[in-house]
């Protein structure tokens, strides 16, 4: 597999370049707002392409036009303005999605929030609010876009090193998880076609990720 | 007909308000944020209701259980920060949208934006992006609602008194309208079927608010 990653210079999307690199079977494309953080990728042997998700559509489907799966894994960040929540996280996404689907690409993975629900909105403080939002309207385009997704809601981000374990499913209660984790997680996910069409929490926890993923 | 509207005590509002209770055959519900703003709606003789864009669906749902038809006409306005942009433009509307469909009212009126299509978010400054992603999102979650709606593109909205002629249509050119005939252009579509399904832009004009309307 070729994989597009979005968001690769975020810290999950380090993590998981360096994951596909380190199968020595697939093929990592990291896509970079900034020729500058190209380097980091290119150590890896991985490919690289610039786009800027606020950029169009079109700039990401010709992203995508040689991949066999992407990987949303871009965030705003909690220090950017309440404008980039909208720019960035919601219509980000979106036209990842749409330039998925038109360069043909099915296969979508997803890295979406703990709780994007609308009880989740509800009950956010007025701060994480809008950011709850975002994300909750990009999933809802996920799930109504008609590709091979795979929703994926972390607990906690954690700059921890991996433990290799974890619990995952529908009911799992908020946790910790750290973001190499995460990044295996994700890995797994694309390689196993049980994810397809689904959507899971995942926290730290005990079951081995590659176990954790097929039972799904 | 009764007819809630939401963002009553906004400009347009207010204007919409006064054209219903002046038909002498139409009543009004205004639905407001905060009891200091009843007075204005009363002295019309319209009803209102207390409901947040920022609370619950079903706040919204019973606001609207015994009317024929919602016009969404609320929003966070340009002084309000960023946050405010995703939370009434698009999820306060979304909200509208979905409490309308709970209370079993079909009939939707949305004031749009006078262009919301993904071109018009990449040509946006990037101060202004922010808004039009969120009516564009809007705009999208209401026409796959499947309900009977109409979805009303304003031109530049000025304070001038109404002149009671608008061109309408999907390919005018941008250019002021004033609040007050949006407002009663928004009464005259609400009285007339064939605005149902349908979505045009209005600006300043020659034709006669209510011939315009059926020329539709």
């Amino acid at each position: 597999m070729k994989i597009l990653v979005v968001g690769a210079n975020g810290q999950i999307g380090k993590h998981l370049v360096k994951s596909i690199q380190g199968s020595g079977e697939h093929v990592a494309k990291a896509m970079l707002r900034k020729v500058e953080q190209k380097a980091y990728f290119e150590d890896l042997g991985a490919e690289t392409v610039i786009a800027n998700l606020e950029g169009e559509i079109e700039d990401i489907a010709r992203a995508a036009e040689d991949v066999d799966a992407v990987v949303f894994t871009a965030g705003s960040g909690p220090k950017t303005g309440k404008d980039k929540t909208i720019m960035v996280d919601l219509d980000g996404a979106v036209k990842t999605i749409e330039g998925a689907k038109k360069a043909g690409v099915n296969r979508f993975v997803m890295i979406s929030s703990f709780d994007t629900s609308r009880k989740a909105i509800q009950e956010a403080p007025e701060s994480f609010a809008p950011y709850v939002i975002a994300k909750h309207y990009a999933d809802e385009w996920l799930r109504a876009a008609d590709l091979d997704y795979t929703m994926i809601h972390p607990g906690m981000l954690t700059n921890d090193s991996g433990t290799g374990n974890v619990d995952v499913g529908t009911s799992v209660k908020v946790a910790n998880v750290s973001r190499e984790d995460i990044a295996n997680v994700i890995f797994e996910s694309l390689k196993n076609d049980v994810t397809i069409g689904k959507e899971f929490k995942v926290i730290n926890g005990h079951t081995p990720i590659q176990e954790a993923i097929k039972s799904l």
